[in-house]
């Protein structure tokens, strides 16, 4: 039986939380978040204690630490989790510096800590079974992936402006999964980008709409499509054009009712957002958390990924603002 | 906090004890099967005792038992919890004869307990959208509604002929559907069937393919469309076609993965059978008692829906020796 | 060259006359129809003289009939054009007395005449491609068949009066795809209908609902589903079960665009009608027309298909009177 | 009635011939092809005479010119065309040198000849549609359209050699598209490929595989995801992505059979290619040239819009060869 700390009693802490308490080899310790009634109805919830930073890092009973903390809160949490011995669970992103996660993952290596961060996609089974298929070789050698992922409605500005911008904030997770489809490294980054949907956004510095293609080793390319505003749910679609076909993930339906009328035929809308769509993606996550802790599985989403993610994300800053390709 | 006994730590058994067991509100108490093996495990996985039937009916600590053991026990078993002031659930069938369906009710009534049938389907989201919709007006009046039902594979000889036949058995969650659906009387089965996948299964005096016609006090026409081999999954659709439009629910997928190559474009397999295809209505089935339980719902699978789908079981089985329309 | 007489000007005469133009090995030579005007505009607009059914008859340039006449006139323009030694190509039905028929297709025979009666659908590009896929074995053996067959919305009653009604009219077209896609013998008929969209055609001793369930001598089941009214367009739908898979023929829609809003997915509506559905099933069945004149096919929808189709309609008429399985 | 002289034999020569020959007000009058054969089995099939440049500019009764030869010989015929006052249709490009085309286009412009060329998309049903439905303000302002275009199959490399390259020879059928579908002016041009499925392509100087980003006037992004190879067929696929929502072209299916077994769920390949894909474009444009001719429309795909496209493409070409954004 896994004690695991929580981090963070937020939308993020919530569900880790409930996917932990269900897990029979985990629970759920402590919950320590600043607001002390978030952390208390966590706690109450999964049947845990709230706790303090210092107390739980120094709890020998505790093995694991899940940070769903602020984002400016993680790479101190990750530094002092990995001094204590922890094994660490953090969300996207170490942080929005790209110095401080390499200073904060020489302090991980150095500690031989356990790190994993939460690259959630990457267990969706319907993207994970992409993968697999790829491997398997059933559409040959990589020639184009095309990543779409639009979220349904931008977030306010007040989030925009501490979020990193829409690159390091929303479009590292199509990175991370270009990196993870492809399975090799890349070699340039041309970024696109505009303020169509809110003029606050633009004021605020940043874009809402966006098109990144990144060039690999191979020459295979993979282009990136975003907007922070579908206004039809959470649009998350992935197309791998190989040399011997084509594999296609399809957003997932709130359900499978179709409506014929005499105006239109019309099917469910996609999964309204995250919680939504990777739901069973987060319980899986977990699993594969689990089956690293236990020694049966390799970890696939580490630190070094998380690095290389934010790269990408810094490099796409570059290339948009020099109208040129970065290479890398 | 629901006390709960299961009796039963079969498939069926084990999925509603797992429900249970992550429901907030209830607690598996004991778990009593004739096999020691089955009933230990299962009681270990939920935190539970093994229990007798009379341990289980004495004791007033247990409010609630899940009959999910062997068809022919049901009945028994639900008068028993009847006499005992506990709450029933009880998957389906009461029972495969018609009079001892009605005997048992009648103990049921008499001691004015709470019986719920699990017929599972109803609280599936697509089949309980499409209702929802059809409540709501937007196909119009009901015209005709199609059922197609079949399973991966046939069962074994041994099962078919303890089984009451395909329409007691398999058919009756599509009579159960129909009734629902509709929301009206039936007034007459006609049903056709034969044998044409599995020989014993003849020999054994059961037809494997069937196709069923009901008509319903307005005039509206059900089909229901049988098979025990679908041979690609569990094929479970519904068309309800209106006055003003068509709604369809449609198979739900394996995944979302499509693959486009030189010979085809394939999309993914339906859900291989009931435990996968109706994972999310056995917890939502599980709500609805609670809700029930608690005064918050009215209860929506009875023991009459139970003894009502058994009838036009038995006119179907009449209609089909005889080639007759049967009225009810 | 074809030398081609058209009886009838009407819808489905100036479809038959537009491919017949078109085609590089026919032409329209004489068009027939009581209303003149009507007469004229079609044989104007393909280059054809306005004949008389004498004239047309005893003119030896003429190789060709198509009778696209009212339905009345069809047996006796048959009946003359045997006799004359044109060949013949009618539309359905020849005639909706059976007597009639069976009169009519003795005087064919005695004369050695080529007939072939207009079922469209066995045409159809997506329809004979499920019958070549079943035939070659993907499938396995027939076990159940499904016909999904709604015309947009109801004809006017004066048109209901004179049709024969629904089973003679409609269901016609689906009792010789059964045949047709089975390719074995009807051995019962047993027929379910009701008048829920328009009570005149009750009144007229019509149902306008129906669903029908023939057994063939193999025991395999085939379900109509017919609607005089959708609503939604023309749906035209089968599926067809055997023992190793499904192969299934969907709607075919008025264009491949769709559209997601905050509202829902729409996909567009199904084509409207057989002139839009059947399209270039016209074609086909006017070069298989012409094959057959040219020695290089055998003839695939005979007198002999149109006379089973109507004996089918008869029987589903009686099984609906007597609530019984009829025998054939 | 319109007397057309058909420059070019081949297989774009012979889709336009027949639809010339099939449409109620043109005629094909004269064939010209330098290979006599072919000149001559076109001829034959059309009812045309065989005929020669001199002969064919000089002849009063031809109206109109289709030009349909070698590419190089595009621009001089057209000259020759204006000169003589024939209405021209040309398909596309109007040359590969961008200096060739503006000094063409200033003869016509000198003689006031109506010259369409042949950007056959923009007249599919689907595409169009596409079109209309952004225009009628269903998806709101536009903020990204990704099309997708590929070819089932490379060309040999003796016609990549002369073919200008894949932007100019294939992708300007997409930058076309771009113009057509957003109505305004591109400001950006960003081009990426590479030479992924045939090496020779690459020996010859070409890529097979590119994406390309186009920014235009109101910031809305543009993503061309093109490939010589697809393995599946066509792949033509259009998302025009707008503040309220988006609108989809999907692929054109052969045939709406789908076939559900134990190993996969298959629908039908897409269209193999642009003659299949494109069939009822091509009636549909010529239906658009003659309403021109008529009077009643105004023509949509003028000489401006082939040099446009033209531009773009040696955009592409620069910014791919400079790895910066090209403006314009």
């Amino acid at each position: 039986m896994y004690n695991i700390a929580m981090f963070g009693a937020g939308r993020i802490g919530k569900i880790h939380a409930a996917n932990i308490h269900a897990h029979p080899k985990c629970r759920v310790a402590a919950v320590v978040d600043p607001f002390e009634y978030a952390a208390n109805a966590l706690a109450t919830s999964v049947d845990a204690i709230v706790g303090t930073v210092e107390g739980v890092m120094t709890d020998e009973n505790i093995h694991v630490v899940f940070i769903c903390s602020a984002t400016d809160t993680h790479a101190e949490l990750i530094e002092l989790a990995s001094k204590h011995g922890k094994a660490i669970f953090c969300e996207k992103p170490i942080d929005l510096s790209l110095d401080r996660v390499n200073r904060c993952l020489e302090i991980v290596s150095s500690h031989g800590a356990l790190l994993m961060v939460g690259f959630n996609r990457r267990f969706d089974p319907n993207i994970s079974a992409m993968r697999e298929h790829y491997e398997s070789g059933v559409i040959g050698k990589a020639e184009s992936l095309t990543i779409i992922s639009r979220d349904p409605s931008p977030p306010p500005v007040s989030y925009v402006e501490v979020s990193g911008g829409m690159f390091r904030d929303m479009t590292i997770h199509d990175f991370d999964m270009a990196r993870f489809m492809m399975g090799e490294d890349v070699v340039s980054v041309s970024a696109h980008g505009g303020n169509l949907i809110d003029a606050e956004i633009g004021e605020a510095g940043d874009v809402d709409t966006a098109v990144v293609v990144l060039e690999f080793a191979s020459g295979a390319l993979v282009t990136i499509i975003n907007s922070r505003r579908s206004g039809y749910g959470y649009d998350q679609r992935l197309e791998f054009h190989g040399s011997k076909g084509l594999l296609r993930v399809n957003n997932v339906k709130e359900s499978e009712l179709d409506m014929f009328s005499a105006d239109s035929c019309e099917s469910s809308l996609p999964m309204h957002f995250f919680l939504e769509r990777y739901k069973e993606a987060y319980r899986i996550e977990l699993q594969h958390f689990v089956d690293v802790l236990d020694g049966n599985a390799d970890l696939t989403c580490t630190g070094e990924d998380g690095k290389k993610a934010l790269e990408l994300a810094e490099a796409a800053l570059l290339s948009m603002s020099t109208n040129k390709k970065v290479s890398l």
